[in-house]
């Protein structure tokens, strides 16, 4: 039986899997997420919690080099230009490999969750910000430096709300869950839906202007990308049965030429919170 | 000797060219492009003039999905579910490849031009409106249904201006050939450049406000799919002595994370007019 390790890198915790050849987790670790000082001791000892394993995959926020060195990470400040993928190789004595951890969720996705079987897909995580990766001709797009996939930056709105990121009007600072509390006013997003599913008619016009915003940075990038699948993940996607019935109303009359084209299919993630985690184990075989 | 036709199908003139092996042009025909129901005729006429060639490529603007109908092109209302690839493929009784357009220049630009040796390029067309097309991990992708690249309809300014496509706000607004006449009060592109090089202030003004649409779209493109190249082509780029550094100083700030990454190289185009033509031409090598 052939195992694969993977561990996804998050801001607060660190979870690893490891799964077997239908993608089944069979283990899990999870641990706080340290400092980048203690970064590599700690994914160390995570792997060795795990137990037998072919093959080590790492996810990890932020701008990572095909070499597997984090050279920006919204998380980790501290670890600006660190090359974690040769140190825990080093450390564990066998290879790594490593990527941006959307583009592992995407993986993890297209492999064993809601994209079995779609040649371009993409898959965009709502959560506190927005993360992307994606399938293009059938193959794990990780672009000419790695950094394929920061769709959250895209600019929808020019001159709109600043972004930490330096930018105004990046699609996360409307369409991640962040987004739609903000839009609510400071509400919880989950509040928001709470309220929603009580028949409050203003809340679902909260909800309705975000799902707008969603379904306008979707429909750009079906529009630049012509996928057959885009899979929607991250918190509020928890709330798919009342999110993507609006999301996809609007996303229909917002793509280039709605009538005259096949539109491509807007998917709940499956894979939930181990996704990037999966994923990471998957990367040995997509390289 | 192996030749290649590639008919390049415009709004108001067919371009058809042989290339040789090496992608030089060795023939070419002009012929003004017809209405759709003479279509078939007009580029089966050419394709005689072409005189020998071992296959026969058609760029044709607007939505051409991957069987070769056109579902609907902005410059060809009638031709709309258009099954043109079959129909000239009768006619000729020899197979015939097609595909968008602007997906032909970048595979010419990325073959035989700006982009020779990269493996993830995008290039842009800024013309009337603005085309697209785009390669990732080394191949040429036509998305899902064939309508990978229209990246003119990408919103960047939601609730913007009103585009001919029904949504506000395209990138094409601001950013195409048009966009520049538009930012400078009606004043046609050319003139706008014209006074630049002569000293106008002003123009320099509605300029820089141009390079910055057009920097921001260009950075939404790298954050998306961080290409190594995009290759920029149109009418405006005739001028790309004087564009270019405008629009890559903006860039180079807009890109996310900007200064923890390699950039994109940005480059004029080199095959001109031609180029969707002799992407054509090349089409029956990528399909």
């Amino acid at each position: 039986m052939s195992l694969a390790a993977g561990i996804d890198v998050g801001g607060t915790k660190c979870l690893g899997v490891v799964i077997d050849e239908h993608g089944t987790v069979v283990r899990e670790v999870r641990k706080p997420t340290p400092t980048a000082d203690r970064l590599v001791e700690t994914l160390a000892s995570i792997v060795r919690e795990l137990g037998d394993h072919a093959s080590i995959g790492l996810g990890v926020p932020g701008l990572i080099s095909r070499d597997g060195i984090i050279r920006s990470s919204p998380n980790m400040i501290t670890a600006i230009e660190f090359p974690v993928r040769e140190q825990l190789s080093q450390a564990l004595r066998k290879p790594v490999w490593c990527d941006n951890d959307a583009t592992c969720a995407a993986l993890a996705e297209w492999q064993r969750g809601a994209g079995v079987g779609s040649r371009d897909m993409w898959m965009v995580t709502l959560g506190t910000g927005i993360g992307g990766g994606l399938v293009s001709g059938g193959a794990l797009q990780h672009g000419a430096h790695g950094h394929a996939g920061e769709v959250g930056h895209m600019v929808v709105q020019a001159n709109g709300d600043e972004c930490p990121c330096g930018q105004r009007g990046c699609w996360e600072r409307y369409a991640s869950g962040a987004g739609l509390s903000q839009l609510a006013g400071g509400i919880a997003g989950e509040e928001v839906i709470a309220r929603v599913r009580g028949g409050d008619v203003a809340s679902g016009e909260v909800l309705d202007e975000y799902s707008e915003w969603v379904a306008l940075g979707l429909a750009n990038i079906a529009n630049m990308s012509d996928p057959d699948t885009i899979v929607i993940g991250g918190g509020v996607m928890q709330n798919a049965d009342i999110l993507l019935p609006r999301i996809q109303e609007r996303f229909a009359t917002m793509l280039y030429a709605p009538n005259h084209r096949v539109h491509p299919v807007l998917k709940a993630a499956q894979l939930g919170e181990r996704a990037g985690a999966i994923g990471a184990a998957l990367l040995h075989l997509h390289d």
